[in-house]
């Protein structure tokens, strides 16, 4: 049995802290669990709860009889809330720990308030790590399974009972929704409150999730992720659509980022990789969010990307088709035939191109005639059908025709039915039959590309670790630690990339004789990050004379470091290669066009580890970088297979160095002839 | 008197095509008129109207006579409209023409249809034009005036009487915003159908609006633009508050483009690029469509960009703070002395930052405090107030406290109140007060943003016509339309822009003993316009021996081309500047990261002439080049002024030589040096 299946299906239930007192928390907890229906007398549902009420300072409460503690209560309790003040929290848990291993602990004062409630919230975490407990919260709202009636938390109300379950950091939010459920035509399997994720986290219960047969659809608002690692490993075993709300996009403090790639890979970027590399489907805003989960809620996964428009205004139509833009699904081209088919039956002003506008004048026969024709064709995943309640249009007989196509049919079907007085009661009734409904064209479009963002496909990631190397390196690194460097020399840096089957530019010291020409001229030093920027850099040197003036120039400007002298190769497309190492997720692997003006393109990818080369090469192909390795306005490719080793590369040796804190390959030069790429400035930051 | 006086607060009004036969145009238009109050006895509004039926087949319709035609009536008619076949529609309005100046004309049939149609459309046209007529249509609804009660239009219903007038090219979209109106709380002075545009388009009406004092905000729904340079002059002339969407957003057939400029060039980035020229607020979908217009007619323009956020709860304070990405408006800094003030009243918990969190809690005095605060501090022009409904919350006090504060402020007060059951109430009081509402943090802040992107200073824009240098170039021109090419030579193309102020590269003939190494060998030819993709170029020759090979190597491959030599100079920035000639809007300007990567980077300007210098210096500045004229990490900016003398240079030459279609300057190099920008590679097409 899971070890959760207590937790959210109790059959008895205790409240630590309840209260007649009005306003107080134990008290709109304890009504809700007794007035609600959960502990009903005469409601019909599959769970008659019980409800133990503790509190020392009465013996009666509700008129029923209450409790001084949990041990006292003589039945068995599957599950405890505690909402009494923070400093008796733990007291109260340690005495109910023989009736239940089940806890949500509302009561605020905990990590969230500082160094006090830290310690107040690590005693508790220790108590339930010794003890085997499931605790949710602290600083939560509860939990909410409008199925059984049972409110466990002091929002108000139930909302419908659904297919969705909701789990929120946000306790304000969960009020919000449940107002707006309602209105939004949002129906839930399961809501909860997750607080300050102490111990149960969102991965846990998304495991959970996973296996509640209510629950179709997995929705979730985070402010952050506890465990990077444990997330994506939850994540990609799940095969419900996830859809997940994350606040904070913005990141206020960028200030002191040590490279490109810090740069480039904003822990914003970061989440976007991760989510991709998992399959979840992530919500914009909130109300990208609750459309998503009315898509997914009610409309059926479409078996392709493929979406034809049928309207019955042309404005609306156009409207429908702007929305496309940048989206993974897409207008479906018709073939002649299928225009052939649809001319025949349709007047000569309708437009049988994507979208089928069927005019302002249409009636049931067009629709008829055009839905016939549509269902038989499998190259089509998803119609969105569009109307306005026009002078002539039969608004309540098309939603009957479409609500009858939509049962007979393996495609998605989603309505647009733009008004309120003229059409409302016939989006009730396609939303009642399992229809999506939306107000704006744009809104049905995203949420049906949402439909199309689950794939997760991930080949094999093992990882190639070789020991002799991982040694090699560490020695190398053990150096400039012990030299009290951050950063690597260049040779040092040039000789570690190259154990990983980088190749790398030659360079000479200052006083070697055998510099060729054209030459460029770089100090080298664990102080000077950025030579561009500080002027560290002399490139397009033609000869010896210039050469000695460019060294004795940098020796004088950084007096004491390191001077390399490096050959100028041709240039054709520079490249940056990089590793960040992200506080949640780990090494992430940065890809993308470099040189100068890195920061200002923007053009990269980012990439999780561990990322086996399959999946290195889809991302590649099919992402920002893909123009390169298309051969297109008579330009050759570049070596994919070349870049996707170079990849692998600096990602074997994040997974083999964890002291490596960042590597920045920028430029690496590469071309579309035989040459191989080359790496030409290599920072590596420990 | 303006012309459309008459034409939008007629007296009377004739009926061409009125009947009684229930479901025609006709019936439902005379039923609108008659039964809505514009011609009813016991209304008390300003306008009485008369409604003259005409109906050659009736002597008496819906009681009262019947007319056989227009000029059969006996009393002044300020307003006929037509609802009969199409084909008896000039007929119609000829006979009607000494009665009235003033037509609608609903009939359909026209040039939406094709061939036929647009025959019939240009013989009404010459009919108008000829008898000084003002025609709305032909193809459209009619338009609805909410405050006389009348709806000339075959649209059903009459929509609140409010301060938006909404002009539409759908029609559709016109009934589905009937429908919404109550819904979405919009209220309107004027609904205008435009149909097909014939003589009466979106400028003609936008200027009569900018004077009717009933119209606050102008919104437009189109889906092309009749007559680009009268728009332009119109938009610039209106200081309300303008809002279109405008559909057509992206261009399916994109197939022929022959220059990097025409790529860069869309007919939708135009769009922005005319929209931002003369202030228009641009909405991307019918969703912000709505927002924008409750926004604008609702709200307050505020005095700056910088928009304080007080929330109760702590998850949706940080998704508005989220929305703020890329937006025009920005979050507010909070000096330290407001962060003190602040911090005073409010709890520890409470954050002091921006959003302010008054916490989950929070009751009126908490509010009351920090509003006494902000109310005071004029660096905040708006106020954005998220609530959600949480167990304590006092909602509707809440509500009150903040329609009091939005009356006694000049600042932006917007509301963002999550929910439904708990929040509609004070929802509708505040928008009852003329605060704006919405649902989700985005939607709020996107509007908002749109109160700000109204500016249109438009600097001086003569332009430094020069008939010398016009002729001369003419002559230039002549010359390849004699040798029937579409493209220039590079020598003429050189000798043409710097003639304009333009440096160009030197170049050398295959013949010429001169050549100086480095150099790159090009085929110049008008068959060959993408050299780099036909292989046309060859590069980094270092000597004669290999010049030679490759001029023989070009020679063959374009057999009788002309075959240039170039010098190799240093790259640092490549540029493009082009021209495309928008068939709407005329001469465009590009500007923008140039090289062969020009269209994937995507890093552009467009420029709508004519532009001042000054106007352009903005545009560089502030937009996607502005880094290039920042010193930052340690490089130079690049020369601003030298850019914007080429720009203003091709500008020129694009207004001086009409019969010129397409300039392509790219690379244009440009150097952080002493070094002038120098024009590489020059491709003119006629």
């Amino acid at each position: 049995m899971n070890k959760l299946e207590k937790f959210f299906n109790p059959q008895s239930i205790a409240i630590v802290g309840a209260t007649e007192e009005a306003g107080k928390v134990g008290n709109i907890l304890t009504k809700n669990l007794l007035e609600l229906g959960y502990a009903g007398e005469a409601l019909n549902h599959s769970v008659q709860g019980k409800i133990f009420l503790v509190n020392p300072k009465h013996e009666k409460l509700f008129g029923q009889k209450c409790y001084k503690n949990l041990s006292e209560i003589e039945k068995p309790v599957d599950l405890a809330i505690v909402a009494i003040p923070a400093k008796f929290v733990s007291e109260a848990v340690k005495t109910g720990i023989d009736k239940t291993k089940n806890f949500i602990i509302i009561s605020a004062g905990f990590s969230e308030i500082g160094a006090e409630g830290k310690v107040r919230e690590k005693e508790l975490a220790e108590i339930a790590a010794q003890n085997n407990l499931n605790i949710l919260g602290p600083n939560c709202l509860g939990f909410i399974i409008p199925a059984l009636k049972l409110n466990a938390s002091f929002a108000a109300g139930l909302p419908p009972e659904g297919d969705i379950a909701f789990v929120s950091q946000s306790g304000a939010l969960i009020s919000a929704t449940l107002d707006l459920a309602v209105k939004e035509n949002l129906r839930f399997s399961k809501i909860i409150s997750i607080g300050n994720k102490m111990q149960m986290d969102e991965a846990e219960i998304m495991e959970y999730l996973a296996k509640d047969e209510e629950t179709k659809v997995i929705a979730l608002y985070l402010e952050g992720i506890s465990d990077g690692k444990k997330f994506i490993e939850t994540c990609q075993k799940i095969s419900k659509p996830i859809v997940i709300l994350k606040a904070g996009r913005t990141e206020r403090s960028q200030k002191a980022i040590a490279s490109h790639t810090g740069a480039l890979a904003g822990s914003d970027l970061i989440m976007d990789a991760v989510f991709r590399k998992c399959g979840v489907i992530r919500a914009e805003n909130l109300g990208e969010f609750f459309n998503l989960l009315e898509m997914l809620s009610r409309g059926k996964i479409p078996p392709n990307n493929s979406v034809a428009i049928v309207t019955n205004a042309g404005g609306p139509g156009v409207l429908t088709t702007d929305a496309f833009k940048n989206q993974k699904i897409q207008l479906a081209e018709f073939s002649d035939d299928l225009k052939r088919e649809l001319k025949s039956v349709l007047p000569p002003e309708s437009s049988v191109e994507n979208p089928i506008d069927l005019l302002g004048d249409a009636g049931m026969e067009r629709y008829d005639k055009v839905l016939g024709i549509l269902g038989q064709n499998e190259s089509i995943g998803s119609i969105i059908f569009v109307l306005t309640p026009q002078a002539l249009t039969p608004v309540e007989k098309i939603a009957d025709r479409i609500i009858e196509f939509g049962k007979n049919t393996a495609k998605n079907v989603t309505t647009v039915f733009i008004g309120y007085d003229q059409v409302s009661g016939s989006i009730q009734k396609m939303e009642a039959s399992g229809l999506p409904n939306f107000l704006c064209p744009e809104e049905a479009v995203k949420a049906l590309n949402g439909t199309r963002s689950m794939e997760h496909i991930t080949h094999n990631t093992e990882q190639n670790i070789n020991s002799g190397r991982r040694e090699e390196t560490g020695k190398i690194l053990q150096k400039a630690l012990d030299e009290n460097r951050k950063a690597l020399f260049f040779a040092e840096a040039k000789n570690i990339v190259e154990k990983y089957g980088i190749p790398t530019i030659n360079f000479w010291t200052a006083a070697d004789e055998t510099v060729q020409f054209p030459a460029a001229v770089k100090v080298d030093s664990d102080k000077v990050l950025h030579k561009t920027d500080k002027q560290g850099l002399i490139l397009d040197i033609k000869d010896k004379i210039s050469l000695d003036e460019a060294v004795s120039k940098l020796k004088n400007n950084f007096p004491g470091e390191n001077i390399i002298i490096q050959p100028m190769l041709p240039r054709d497309v520079e490249l940056i290669v990089g590793l960040k190492r992200d506080p949640v997720f780990g090494p992430v692997i940065v890809a993308g066009l470099g040189g100068i003006y890195t920061e200002i393109f923007q053009i990269a990818e980012l990439i999780v580890a561990p990322a086996g080369k399959e999946d290195i090469k889809n991302i590649l192909l099919n992402g920002k970088l893909g123009f390169l390795f298309q051969a297109t306005r008579g330009k050759k490719p570049y070596p994919l297979e070349k870049i996707i080793e170079i990849i692998s590369g600096v990602q074997e040796l994040a997974m083999e160095s964890e002291n490596i804190q960042e590597v920045d390959i920028n430029p690496l030069l590469i071309y579309n002839n035989e040459k191989d790429p080359v790496a030409v400035d290599i920072k590596i930051i420990i």
